[in-house]
C-alpha cells in the first residue's frame, strides 16, 4: 500500500496539489475537511466512520471555503476529543489497505509505521492571500489584512496540534521527504512532477 | 539562460545531486570547491577567474574530501575578502550566459535577478554521517562523533554566511522552490525526478 501525506500552510494550494496527485496516480483522496466531518459525526454515531468509509459516501460531503476558515474554531474544549476521533478516522483509512493521498491532520505522524511519502507545501504570504481571495465566493466579504491574520492563526494552530501529537515542530525540513514552495508554480504542472517523484520513490527498495 | 542553484547541509548529497542534474540536463556544473579555488587564486592574479572560465580549466581542479572539510577554516580574518571574490566568480559564471547548476556559495541570493530554480538539500544527521564516512578515504581517520561535530559546525557557518549576505535565514522553506530530504533516497534516482521537475519549471511562462 502506498500512502502520500500532504501537510501544508493554509492557502498554499496543498489540497489542490493532493487532489491532482491522487487523480494522476489513481489513488483515493482524503483531506482534512473530509476527515474532520467524519470525525465530528462519529461522535454521534460510533458506526458512522465505518459506514462512511465502506460506502465511500465521504465523496459527497460538501467542502466550502467558509468551512475551511471555520475549522480554525475547533481548538477549544473539545479539541482533544476531536483529535482522537480524527486519528481514528485516519487509522481506519489506512486499514482499508488502498493507495491514497491524505491531506492534513498529521497523517504523516499518525501513519508513520506505513512509511508514507511525506510532502510539505508552503508559499509566500502574498501568494497565499491571492489564492484565498480567488477561492472566496464573491458574497464572502474578507479583507486582505483580515485574511493574512487568519492564515497566520490557522498555521499557528496547525503547528501547535503537530507538537501535541508528535512533539515535533511543524514544517521542519527533516520531517518530510519533500517540501515544495508553490509561489512560482502552477499547481497543475507541479502535481505532475510531484506525482512522478512519489511514484519513483515508492519503487526504491528499502 | 537557466540556472539551478543548490544549497545544502554538509553531507546531504547535494553536490552529487547537482552534478547528476547537470549531467542529465546537459548544463554546466560549478560547485563550491571550484568557486572557492578560483576565488582564492584570483586574489593572486586578477585575470585568473576570466582565464579559468574561458578555458573551462576549472574541470581539472582536484576536489577531495579533505578539501571539503578544510573549507570550514576560511571564516576568519580574510573571510569577507574571500566572500567578495566568490561573489565575483559566481557573477562571472552567470555572465557566461550558459545554462548551469551551481552548488553552494549562496548563488541563489547572488543571482536572484536571473530567477534561478533554487533547491535546498537536507538529510537526517545519521544519513549525513554515513555518507561522509563512505566518502572518506580509508587513510583519513575520523570518528563519527567528530564528524557529527564537524557537520554541525560547517552548517552553522553556512547559515552565518547566508545571513551576512542576504539577511535571510538558511534552509528556510520559503526561500527555495524545492527542499529535498535525501535520507530515504538514492541520489541517482532522485536526480532524475528533480531534473524533470526543474525542466518543467523553466517551461512555465511568468
Amino acid at each position: 500500500m502506498k500512502i502520500i501525506t500532504i501537510s501544508r500552510e493554509f492557502g498554499s494550494g496543498g489540497r489542490e496539489l493532493g487532489k491532482r496527485i491522487a487523480d494522476i496516480l489513481g489513488f483515493d483522496y482524503y483531506d482534512s475537511e473530509i476527515i474532520s466531518a467524519v470525525a465530528k459525526k462519529s461522535g454521534v454515531d460510533e458506526n458512522y466512520i465505518e459506514n462512511v468509509l465502506d460506502n465511500h459516501g465521504w465523496q459527497d460531503i460538501p467542502i466550502s471555503f467558509v468551512g475551511t476558515i471555520g475549522s480554525a474554531g475547533y481548538m477549544n474544549a473539545s479539541a482533544v476529543k476531536l483529535l482522537v476521533q480524527q486519528k481514528k478516522v485516519i487509522e481506519e483509512i489506512a486499514a482499508l489497505g488502498k493507495d491514497c493521498v491524505i491531506v492534513g491532520r498529521n497523517a504523516d505522524v499518525i501513519l508513520s509505521e506505513y512509511k508514507p511519502f511525506n510532502i510539505f507545501v508552503c508559499a509566500e504570504l502574498s501568494a497565499k492571500i491571492e489564492r484565498c481571495m480567488q477561492r472566496a465566493k464573491s458574497d464572502e466579504k474578507i479583507t486582505e489584512r483580515k485574511l493574512a491574520r487568519k492564515i497566520k492563526k490557522i498555521d499557528r494552530m496547525r503547528a501547535n496540534t503537530r507538537t501535541v501529537l508528535s512533539g515535533q515542530g511543524w514544517g521542519e525540513r527533516h520531517d518530510y521527504h519533500l517540501t515544495v514552495n508553490t509561489t512560482d508554480w502552477q499547481i497543475k504542472e507541479l502535481a505532475k512532477s510531484v506525482a512522478q517523484m512519489a511514484d519513483d520513490w515508492f519503487k526504491i527498495e528499502r
